[in-house]
């Protein structure tokens, strides 16, 4: 089946990068949101992001660190392309179609991308509410990072033609897509959703079952709580966690670096959320203590200038 | 408290290592082995390292990335001081005792290491043979990776003189030392272990309290653990589970590469010890089997030429 035009409902932070990025690979892309409001709250992160794209395609012409695999195959672009790429940019921002009218968005679509709250109950009102206007060819695929698509796939009507497309933030430089189908999903929905993600520039990352955490998470979180464990109980501190991990790995990040990216309170939800936490005491309630005390303090990670480490 | 005299107790690969790192950064260093037997076992381990450790020392010398963090504090290193070096590769090899006289190898011993088997009964054998060769300010270190200290300190007669100091492999590149006391440890013998570990070129990562598995593995375990799990249940294929890891936190080595590199039998051993591996048809005992069939075809890691990848 051939995708060509896409729409994607929801403008927070993966919504909106998943619309440019798209529209910036070639396809015909509606973004369709909840209301007037929401139209007015996507714009500037469009603009922000049509700014931090053309950024990196200019700084390429003389720094080939400034490489993103998402936008372009290799750091190696001449500087005629790369302002070919850059005018490229304009015209996806351009041509991106901002709605909130249901019939017009998803009437003409070949894939959804959903990406609205992580709330069960605003998926379900969303996939029934687009269910009558969508065309019978159409591919649906959540982003939900915690629930799974199976959870949700008798709300969309088309249980075969509904998967998750998960996405890591910032999709231009951190171009990773995991593909994950539900025992339901057809091969054939699930091939096309794969040869999507590259067309965008995305590395697909194929599961072949449903996977709570995908792949990344499934490893990232019983390594964090690990970490998380040895510093709550006071085995060593920060730095020298750290630099066991990089050290001994050959790894670019201690565990309390990418906490600091990943943010504390994510990962305060995560532990706060698991059974072993509601027993004082426990390991478990003393990293949801230690991580709870930095968050009361406004270390929030690195958007908070300071997480486990300060920044500038 | 000064040291000098470093007495190394087995000559398996780590206490070849570190008698001839310790012996290189300019300690006195006598290796005590059980049998003439063992004496004999050891010589051309050493003679490998030597052959080691003076090739990398040349490499250096056209090649930056040759450096190994053990042999010289920085790359840079002008020719003729790296013709000094290896010339005190000789020498440090020319100056080891190997010995299996008690007296001889601890009567004298400012610091032991002892890396011996890792078997309780043995260990208490060897603390017990030495206790009355010992001068009263010896300080002793165990290499174990799997015993905790204070189950060994009564063995000692010294508990305020003993801790864990834990070598990676390949010291002479990865050249962290885990430095963990009991409660019983005096500050001034964990500082003095500290110390040394620094004297011979390693990075001490300092434990303030026994953690089994140390920082590193401590972390390692449940991570590897969490990727073959993905692996036994049939989530996703073993390249794409190390490209998730590798493309998502940037390191240069995904979970199976580090197991191939750690061993298969290895991580055998852990999971199939674990308490969850009994109950058939759960995780572990899926990991279990997983590991086991690959064993048994001969692709136990790197060393064996296939793990989970193939090495020529």
């Amino acid at each position: 089946m051939e995708i060509k035009n896409v729409t994607v409902a929801g403008g927070g932070v993966l919504g909106s990068q998943i619309a440019l990025q798209s529209a910036y690979k070639g396809f015909a892309v509606t973004l369709w949101l909840r209301s007037e409001g929401s139209i007015e709250r996507t714009r500037p992160k469009l603009e922000r992001l049509r700014g931090i794209y053309k950024a990196s395609l200019e700084a390429l012409k003389t720094d080939p660190s400034a490489f993103c695999r998402g936008l372009t195959d290799s750091p190696d672009v001449p500087p005629a392309q790369l302002d070919e790429l850059i005018a490229r940019v304009d015209a996806a921002f351009d041509s991106l179609v901002l709605t909130t009218d249901v019939e017009q968005a998803f009437g003409g679509a070949d894939l959804v991308i959903e990406a609205i709250a992580e709330v069960i109950a605003e998926k379900e009102a969303f996939y029934g509410s687009i269910a009558g206007a969508l065309p019978e060819h159409a591919v649906l695929c959540t982003n939900s990072s915690t629930l799974l698509p199976s959870a949700m796939a008798s709300f969309t009507g088309r249980p075969d033609r509904f998967l998750a497309l998960h996405f890591a933030n910032n999709i231009w430089k951190n171009n990773t897509a995991e593909v994950m189908g539900t025992a339901e999903t057809s091969p054939a929905s699930y091939r096309a959703v794969v040869d999507f993600a590259r067309a965008i520039g995305m590395i697909p990352l194929e599961l072949r079952k449903e996977q709570p955490g995908y792949l990344l998470n499934s490893m990232l979180v019983p390594f964090l709580n690990a970490a998380e464990a040895l510093l709550a109980n006071d085995v060593a501190d920060v730095e020298t966690i750290d630099r066991a991990w990089m050290l001994g790995t050959g790894a670019p990040l201690g565990p309390f670096r990418i906490l600091d990216i990943v943010g504390l309170t994510t990962a305060y939800n995560i532990v706060a959320a698991s059974p072993a936490a509601q027993e004082p005491g426990s390991t478990a309630a003393r990293i949801a203590a230690m991580l709870k005390a930095r968050i009361d303090e406004g270390k929030t990670g690195v958007n908070a200038g300071e997480g486990f480490y300060r920044y500038n």
